[in-house]
């Protein structure tokens, strides 16, 4: 199943996605509290697509690709190495990543993300899987001189947590085994990452395992497992794709902030 | 204006503190979109006290006072040092701190809370006042081994973000100067920390600035300012209070985490 949200006259549903993704069934309530069809269908061409998740609270992984880990220049981390992106960096497919007016070097990063589809805590990797809505596409947009002034003093928050510093899309896929898609990153059609979610340092149920011993998870959490090597700068005038085999494309401009 | 949340016969109000805290106006909608009265009046001996806030996005600050800083062995930063809580880690008054069982050395950091009343972004620190709600007290609970494990990676969520490692509470007092509030912990009744918020590096109108300079700050958002020196461990059976002239008293017993 293929979850969207979408705005058609200047009002917000959840549709599921039918005729070849053509077309949207639109439905009734959210996808964690149960989806109803309202028999209504509406064209892909007269909506605007949304971030598939309304506000969510946004957990991060870093070094979790050791081809990523290498190009960093640091050794495989003993510990997970998590961080929270605000709910109100969060845009959608198509909408701008503003350049922030005082950015210094702003990277890509395309990832894997976990949606949570209900509430978790203390749940085995084993078990994992019974808690995932399922899977979009991600860009954890990072400012790295930010991010490695903040991390000299063992934080981080401003380098990857400025508004649009998370985009997420197109849709939610509901129906996927995440433990070996093709992820591909496109800078103005180049591409610039390629990689096999098999080669995630921890798996998908290992990050859900880590997270729920220590926190609960709750439905509609976001969780980003982690860039693979290849990441680099965007400038404003840029597009990135981000394309996860099986989910689709998350296409965003970048801008130049005004102020 | 004293707010406080709080339920009785399982249902959750807020009201506005009267009679010298000993009796509650109930009253209807949030302090973001509006309160207005009931008429009814709650007695505070039948109610049960609840975060001031559901679920919040929590923003903290570390390193935030010179003498916190030089405990810590650590020079002034050269730049905020922020990190997010998840809004699970949120507790109200008197709810227990759930010592991990995996946990390895858990403190307590008493800190002053701002309480954001509107949409914030590009706010100058001399505009903030206007889009705060209002103060009440924090404990930043941390397990010292845990962050340091994870700092040592540039990021910070577990140390910080467990279940129940963000006391709030007891009451948002709207009407305060953050600028010069006697701040005082206690462990046992044992005087812990006990400073000035005068003492702060960055001050309640900085934090907002900077902040608002790189996110948007949403209704409800609490932000916590960092704590001063004194820090200490916390163990099951403790009791820990956070005083803050002029707001109150949170107060938290520590308990074992039973698996």
């Amino acid at each position: 199943m293929r979850i969207i949200r979408y705005a058609v006259g200047g009002v917000s549903h959840y549709g599921e996605l039918v005729s070849g993704d053509r077309r949207i069934a639109r439905c009734e309530g959210d996808p964690f509290n149960g989806l109803s069809p309202t028999g209504h269908f509406d064209e892909m061409a007269d909506v605007v697509v949304l971030a598939p998740l309304e506000r969510p609270r946004v957990f991060g992984f870093a070094y979790n690709y050791a081809a990523h880990v290498d190009e960093s220049d640091r050794a495989v981390p003993d510990v997970p190495v998590c961080f929270m992106k605000p709910s109100t960096a969060v845009i959608g497919p198509n909408e701008a990543i503003v350049y922030p007016a005082d950015g210094e070097l702003v990277h890509f990063e395309g990832e894997l993300v976990v949606v949570i589809g209900k509430e978790a805590r203390h749940v085995k990797p084993s078990q994992a899987h019974e808690y995932i809505l399922g899977y979009t596409c991600g860009n954890d947009v990072s400012d790295r001189v930010v991010q490695r002034r903040e991390s000299a003093f063992g934080t981080l928050l401003i380098g990857k947590g400025q508004d649009t510093f998370a985009p997420l899309g197109p849709v939610i896929e509901t129906g996927l085994d995440p433990s070996s898609l093709t992820l591909t990153t496109r800078v103005n059609g180049t591409v610039m990452q390629s990689a096999s979610t098999a080669d995630l340092l921890l798996t998908v149920p290992d990050l859900i395992g880590y997270l729920s011993r220590h926190l609960t998870l709750l439905p509609g959490d976001a969780i980003m497992t982690g860039t693979p090597a290849g990441v680099g700068p965007i400038r404003p005038g840029d597009e990135v794709e981000v394309e996860i085999e099986g989910i689709g494309v998350l296409r965003n401009p970048v801008v130049a902030e005004v102020r």
